[in-house]
């Protein structure tokens, strides 16, 4: 089940009365069917589902993955097989279809412990049902081909439009699918979900990585390196920055400077921070968010380059940051970008959203089997201390195109730190380690074999 | 000891002969101190330790310092207390003395898996003794006014030159004093060891790294990134950046292009196997060092600053070879800049590599007990299959100003990848999981009280 230990035992009890008045329902049901198969044995084939990653990945979305497909595979009977769209909707619309009937047990099972996208991801995002009807007839097109009834969209904002979208198709073209999303993005920017997997272990690898980087800037300070400065991701909302501001405790206090993209910048503020902080403590850490940005709205790193969806791509933050250091303040610094790195680093997961990844794959197809459609599994979260957090759903018209941003309270008045309320949110959400096995000093990260559904429709141009 | 486990077994039945006939002779010794002792007791009180961290900080430099501590506590009665210089040589210079004797026996064992620099390090190098005859005298001043008989000094290939100066002390201005120079840096370029403490950690960082961002841009690359780049650190030689190539194994095989600092920058040639291994595998991870220079020996990183031994101050090898990408091959690329966090990185350390350090810090105080001046322990590979090593010892004259480079036969043909010869020196580095201990979801590192030693001499001026 999806919630934590501690919170099982209490709610245990009273699961297992819903659980007995459920079973025997779905006793019933499973003899109707039963009797119904005897009858007309073609027709109730089960459908197939169809499972798709999206947009940036996370070192635990194939953990939803594993999820999905070994919750479907032990619904034998309700449900035929998973085929995956290899590069994400990409391979739907294409009928590349990979049949993950033909991987091992043991490769979904390691998919719990791997990084990145196994099936591959993409960002394409599909316009409205009428500016782009082609693209969704074809869904249906391919869906029809290979008996699909289910979509399971493991993706962020830009992909629960997109699941919203398809959900509409039963009603707009007649053809039945049960859409469900599966949340994912290290950005921590979707709404209702407690956190977003992908979320808890990108905080827990900058706020290990600034840990440590920050043991390091304090032992070379006194002759040389007084500033580390580093730059995470996070476009518009300050989620990742945050987690940098973990790193220091009461135990283990660190003076860090936080740089979010939910507060303008002003050079004159920060260096002062900066220069009060080296003063104070010999040295500074600086965690500076990609998307912070001056008060017109420029970002400081922008490249002039955009993504498919449109948005800007960015880079080069803390090299700006570094430059300002080094001329007006006078001292030395070191930077570096984590980029792919931190939400790649499987590593050091957070064992919480490792468990909350595989839960939200688990409860789609749940969700599936009791007949939803349209909505996405969330993480409600029940209590703080001790952390209690449970599967919730939620209705994909209410998700789709809204983000998140961090609340107010989660940053310091002087908008260089995070409060109390941030961390009683946050702490959570990073406890735990869960290694990946290692062979020879290495993680042993599971690549599938891929295997090709066989193509029955014509072929399809992007 | 030093051993690995499986070299431990075989070579033990050996030890133990030769250990049961040093105790002999210890005993013997013992009671002749004894003696003396009865006779004249303020006369022989042991001689007190300096012992001072130096230049870049690493993972397990702390664990050859409770190397140092651990061995000198266990040898009650032969060395006094130990102490620290604050921020390295300095703290001698300025009698910043930090008495080790006042850290709790779990604060020295927690050293041992707490990254970057305990004492402080320092960026300071001591001309000759002709040079800068004040400095020398000041530093027999501080060791008089201390009872300081011996001076471990844990860096590079710098302060192997400073330690050798200091060993040299005792011919040249009549105070005697063992310098012992402990092997410590991420760069591997001291000589006569088989490795430097430090780098099979950083190594195991970068290629984890390597291999969990390449599978990321893998994921991505069908419709947006197709090239990652990661820049590590290796001024002049390119260990480091080898290390990458570990990312890639027969099991987990993955088109890494690496450019060392060993061979010339050719911008076609490397574009050409850029735009290969994308057309080949549809994507490509970069792996740079910062030390990658043009023919004229320009870096590709320049950034005009120097440090205090002089050395350019680099940064950014990653952007000029994302723009490249970017201009001349029109393909998405990220990238990221590891920087401190890969030698900080403490919570993904190599147990070889924590095991060689401790074990460093430990011979160094039994070298110096048995009267051993100007040496360094060493790392001496027994074998490859199964790994075995031992404990050497080096001759600091011959140590000083000798930067190892990497074998031309550990680059393969065309300048981009490593061969088996080098993987064979590599892997054996990087075994072995030696993780800290955790709380909330944080490493627990630990920080040293650091009390100072009341001083007995004038201020100094540096």
């Amino acid at each position: 089940m999806a919630a934590k230990k501690k919170a099982k035992k209490k709610v245990a009890k009273k699961k297992v009365a819903k659980k007995k008045a459920k079973k025997k329902v779905a006793k019933k049901k499973v003899g109707k069917k039963k009797a119904k198969k005897k009858a007309s044995k073609p027709k109730v084939a089960p459908k197939n589902a169809f499972y798709a990653q999206s947009g940036g990945v996370t070192a635990v979305i194939n953990a939803s993955a594993a999820g999905v497909i070994e919750a479907a595979r032990a619904a034998k009977g309700k449900i035929g097989k998973v085929y995956a769209g290899r590069n994400g909707i990409i391979g739907a619309l294409t009928e590349d279809l990979i049949d993950t009937s033909k991987e091992s047990a043991s490769t979904i099972k390691g998919l719990r412990h791997t990084p990145s996208g196994a099936f591959g991801s993409c960002r394409f995002k599909l316009k409205s049902l009428e500016a782009n009807k082609r693209e969704y007839e074809r869904l249906i097109e391919v869906f029809k081909a290979h008996n699909i009834g289910y979509f399971f969209y493991n993706g962020g904002g830009d992909s629960a439009d997109t699941c919203y979208k398809v959900s509409q198709l039963s009603k707009e073209m007649g053809y039945p699918i049960q859409a469900i999303h599966v949340p994912k993005t290290v950005d921590n920017d979707l709404p209702i979900t407690d956190n977003c997997p992908g979320f808890g272990s990108v905080a827990k690898y900058v706020a290990v990585s600034t840990r440590e980087a920050s043991f390091d800037v304090a032992s070379m300070a006194k002759t040389s390196t007084k500033v580390f400065i580093v730059e995470v991701m996070g476009r518009h909302a300050g989620w990742i920055a945050a987690a940098g501001g973990l790193a220091s405790t009461k135990d283990t206090p660190i003076p860090i400077v936080i740089l979010f993209p939910e507060v303008e910048f002003n050079e004159e503020k920060f260096l002062a921070k900066v220069k009060e902080n080296v003063e104070k403590h010999g040295y500074c850490s600086v965690v500076v968010s990609e998307g912070v940005h001056y008060p017109d709205g420029k970002f400081l790193a922008e490249t002039g380059l955009k993504d498919a969806f449109g948005h800007s791509q960015l880079g080069g933050a803390a090299t700006v940051i570094s430059g300002m250091i080094q001329n007006k303040l006078k001292l030395k610094n070191h930077w570096a970008v984590a980029d792919y790195l931190q939400r790649a680093a499987r590593h050091i997961a957070s064992k919480t959203d490792v468990d909350m990844a595989y839960a939200m794959g688990k409860a789609a197809v749940q969700f599936a089997l009791k007949g939803h459609n349209s909505v996405m599994p969330t993480v409600d979260r029940l209590s703080n201390k001790p952390f209690k957090w449970k599967v919730g759903m939620a209705d994909l018209s209410k998700v789709a195109n809204v983000e998140k941003m961090m609340p107010k309270n989660f940053i310091t008045p002087d908008g260089f730190g995070i409060t109390q309320a941030c961390r009683d949110y946050m702490e959570p959400l990073i406890k735990g380690e869960d290694a990946p096995p290692y062979k020879d000093g290495m993680p042993s990260y599971v690549r599938i074999k891929g295997v090709a559904v066989p193509k029955k429709c014509p072929k399809f141009e992007l």
